[in-house]
């Protein structure tokens, strides 16, 4: 054993400072946290969004059921309590993703104030972006591209969204997107345009 | 509502393919896998092969003890139901990460080969470098810079890995750096280059 050699193996001082890492990948890591109704549209304007993101060079990750339910989360059923950590992973999850600089863009339901506001504060201020994708029960129910709302109805599924439990809009969102008022372009360029108003990413 | 408007929500033909992401992105996503004993040197390496790579302008993240305990994996303790528990949330973090294509370093003890092939399982096949950090107890507990040998020799640590719980040393790793006969920057190096050989990251 090499006692210079081993000693430099505690060295901690090279340490990649948040700045250093913006500066280098030419981009600042934010969460979008996309929150509503089923059949909104949250998965598909982040899947829009991502798409238009990446032909811009911008690293970019949307978070979803898809790759959230079945993975990291795959331990937890939907009583309120694992539906609450399910919330609070996908939060440090994307905080992770963040810090990497990566622009973060999740969709979930995340129907309960509390618990995206808990994503909210483990964020450094300002790179929290909660965005609402707005569209009625009545909308959402008219596409059911899952036939969920149909089930629920038919008393299927217990608590569902919109229908057996509430939604809680948020108070003040950084951004609301319409959806029927909006084509999948235009959600989506809406919420680029935020990213690049706020500085995340280049014009 | 518009229908026409509405039913565009639920076009999902656009979504990214992996290939795509790399091609645009310029680079592939992996896993490293470090393992070794506490102060093996693991966390110090990752530390500095990011910032290497960050200088070569990859995006690389480092997921370690101290951005994922007082975190994603705050509710776990060290019953060896949450070890694994904790081991399992990592790997899938990283997996998220390395589809995101970004170079995901991971720095934990991670002693038991269940665990860790578990962890490899879930990656697509030659996505997943498991790199053992090699140093003896003795190196080790020379350098022991937190003093957890000396509290674990005391009795006063449980179940401390190489003391008085197993370490269990890959069978077969990708990559093996000696930390007792190299120094951090060789070490980092021998990582980067591996990445390159395997066409992970540009030369």
């Amino acid at each position: 054993m090499s006692t210079t050699k081993s000693s430099n193996i505690t060295f901690h001082g090279a340490n990649v400072t948040q700045a250093e890492r913006e500066g280098i990948l030419g981009q600042k890591g934010a969460v979008v946290w996309l929150t509503g109704l089923s059949a909104s549209g949250k998965s598909t304007i982040a899947r829009r969004a991502e798409q238009l993101l990446l032909a811009r060079g911008v690293t970019v990750y949307v978070l979803d059921g898809d790759n959230v339910r079945f993975g990291l989360n795959k331990d937890l059923g939907f009583s309120p309590a694992d539906r609450t950590e399910n919330i609070r992973r996908i939060g440090e999850v994307a905080k992770l993703f963040a810090e990497a600089c990566t622009i973060t863009l999740t969709a979930f339901i995340s129907p309960y104030r509390a618990d995206r506001d808990a994503a909210r504060a483990i964020m450094p201020a300002g790179t929290f972006v909660e965005c609402l994708v707005e569209a009625s029960v009545e909308v959402c129910e008219g596409r059911d591209p899952k036939g969920l709302y149909k089930k629920a109805r038919a008393g299927q599924i217990p608590e569902f969204t919109g229908i057996s439990a509430p939604y809680e809009a948020p108070a003040a969102p950084e951004l609301v997107l319409r959806t029927a008022d909006l084509t999948v372009d235009q959600a989506a360029e809406a919420l680029i345009a935020h990213l690049i108003e706020k500085g995340f990413i280049a014009a």
